[in-house]
């Protein structure tokens, strides 16, 4: 039988632009013996088609006119590769709106826009599919959306942000934040203003874009609680050795009572968590749900050939439901509130620095029993001048445990605002 | 717009069968949702439909005539989850002929009959899906035929079978084997019989199946090399942990020089290896291939829910790619040789007791030498008579080590023959 031929066009040619094409064009047989299509790349929007390519688009494929492919009849499908959010996300709801399906590797706009363009693409009946927006290879979009479609999945805990997650196996390894820093550059980790990175922002677009799909109600980067890990110091990597936890920049998504909780914080995972296994610049996300306990998918969450391999998935998956009437939904289908901020519950590592006098340990304890924080573990340090206490919580209310330390940085022994992480423990919370 | 009704089939009304039928009903919404179309049951093939049933199949729908699933034109999609080999390869070959998709989660059919019934769906154009053979709700058959479709996966690595994993585990902290084996029997996890599972019969049929769908080749469980663990000892645990590596029973399967290596064998794996975090009686699947290095699927293996939301989700992914061409190839599209079994290169781990004689370790050092086998560490112990070495070798073909260990049993000094494991290091071979 003869492969149908489906026409596709790129927005954007760069890198991942590049490497989808090659990927097309050198995959054709294994794509064309799962499908039976066989995908051609007709046109590619650039802003300068005299740029030398490293993999030429070939003759008369570049083009600076977008309405060459949104009216071009015979596109079947068009891959977003361009980044940014504008002029991006007008030309995806004019695609969407022409009847194109869209493959899109952009986190911001799917994070920032995503509910605008779900319902675009739900009104027109057409596929808007994102695998490569978080990620990039690793599979939990279609994992989420179509393995899971029964499991109501209420939390997903993820480390989705590599640079951050190199810098703190790095500094486990023994180096200086500036240092670890400073590696990642030099290895093409982090770019040259790691901001981005180390903040978290990079973090909660994807937890947003996980949380949306996940719970099926918009959530953007600005209902994300973020903390990123500029202040991380060797001092607490070495506490949380002690305590035999591994320090990871980590994402977690929870449902509770109907309301959403999206936050992005740097945490003690205990070692024997799933995550606390997670090394160098890899990701990994885990969902949980009712039907199947835990799901952890890791790998590789960057890299061009990864995002390239993850656009041909999705442009083989909207090849393979075309017509079909699946994933034509709107990802956000019902509204869901945020809660408060303060209600989240989990157990805290409370680091606190104070003058050895006597009966410090009581009044800290006193103000930690005053909002309801009970201590599970609690270990005590001579200092040079004075004493370090490190103290894990029982599971409490992250606001509770705010409160009481707020009341115990007013105490007078105490030196300086106490450090406060949030605590992984077991398949825990 | 109203939801299009599918008629389903289920052969076999047990416990998976059940849930697969509650799941369908209770998450019909979410269902619709996703696919617009809404299944229902008409039909289940038992034995005995006077037998009392936790959740009921509905008036009408329990029958012991196979003809009335097979004959029923409006019956779209059928899930096979009675088991066994007879008669159900025949139903599922009559099935496919008369034009309907089948889902399975029969490990047994999958792995055994599997060539001849990809043939029998590619000829007629239907689907048949297989997810919930192999590691229950982990999606690895989905992931790896549609998320991995231009990646060329070479090597497989898994944890395929959680009785035995649990039995290790508990083996770690202490437990002698057939302590660890009777408390997995209580816990429910292994059977009264557990052959099955402590032989590796059962991982060797998941990896033929996975070695089957990552390579497009037909591989059968008689193609596995497969070792139990009902020689594990606590001094092979110890040893294991001396060197900073777990024990775990891996399976693997690897494509070399258009050949396949698929086996199934205890194998001491490094700490850092993401499998070394595997705990109890979960399971976890990873996949190396060209564009995406490596990911890693983790979750629990078993289990009636998670068996059933797999196959809820097989059903669901026939009803969104119908008509499409998506997925209606043969899996076993070519014929690959087994390679031979000595080829496989591998690090290993090498135990010998020996009489304290000055001049043994020459001697066996010598005899590995001969065979091309280098030392990577060596441990020498005292032994109450006698001494223990602990040796680990770099990457050698495993014919070499086993032909350097039958010379070194020959050795007078040498007590009875040594043990031998291999040996899985980080991100390595």
């Amino acid at each position: 039988m003869d492969a149908v031929d489906v026409p596709v066009a790129l927005l954007g040619y760069g890198t991942v632009g590049e490497a989808v094409h090659r990927l097309l064009t050198e995959s054709g047989d294994e794509i064309e013996r799962a499908t039976g299509h066989r995908f051609r790349v007709v046109r590619a929007l650039v802003r300068d088609p005299g740029r030398p390519r490293s993999f030429p688009a070939g003759a008369g494929v570049l083009t600076t006119d977008f309405a060459e492919i949104r009216d071009d009849p015979s596109i079947a499908l068009v891959a977003e590769v361009m980044g940014g959010i504008e002029p991006t996300a007008g030309y995806v709801l004019d695609l969407l709106g022409a009847g194109k399906p869209v493959v899109s590797a952009n986190k911001q706009l799917i994070a920032r826009r995503g509910a605008e363009i779900f319902a675009a693409a739900s009104e027109q009946g057409v596929q808007l599919r994102f695998e490569a927006s978080v990620c990039a290879a690793i599979p939990v979009i279609k994992v989420l959306r179509e393995s899971l479609v029964v499991t109501n999945v209420h939390r997903v805990l993820g480390i989705v942000n590599g640079t951050t997650n190199f810098i703190l196996t790095r500094m486990e390894s023994g180096a200086g934040y500036g240092e670890a820093l400073a590696e990642a550059q030099r290895l093409g980790y982090a770019e040259a203003d790691p901001t981005e990175d180390v903040s978290g922002a990079d973090a909660a677009a994807k937890m947003a874009i996980l949380a949306t799909v996940a719970f099926g109600a918009r959530v953007t980067p600005d209902d994300v609680l973020c903390e990123g890990i500029e202040l991380m110091r060797t001092q607490h990597i070495e506490a949380a050795r002690e305590l035999d936890m591994a320090v990871r920049l980590v994402g977690t998504a929870t449902l509770v009572d109907e309301a959403f909780d999206v936050r992005v914080q740097p945490a003690l995972v205990d070692r024997h968590h799933p995550l606390a296994a997670v090394d160098g610049a890899f990701n990994a996300v885990m969902l949980q749900g009712d039907a199947i306990r835990e799901i952890t998918l890791e790998g590789p969450g960057a890299g061009g050939l990864e995002t390239a391999s993850a656009i041909v998935a999705d442009m083989v998956s909207v090849v393979g439901t075309a017509g079909t009437g699946f994933l034509q939904n709107d990802a956000c289908w019902r509204t869901l509130p945020r809660a408060p901020v303060g209600d989240l519950r989990s157990p805290f590592y409370v680091h606190v620095e104070v003058e050895d006098r006597p009966g410090v340990l009581a009044r800290l304890a006193e103000r930690l029993a005053a909002h309801g924080v009970s201590v599970a573990r609690l270990a005590q340090r001579q200092l040079a001048h004075g004493a370090a206490l490190d103290i894990v919580t029982h599971e409490a209310p992250s606001g509770s445990v705010d409160a009481a330390l707020e009341a115990i940085a007013e105490l007078d022994e105490v030196r300086g605002p106490p450090d406060r992480f949030r605590v992984i423990t077991e398949r825990g919370v």
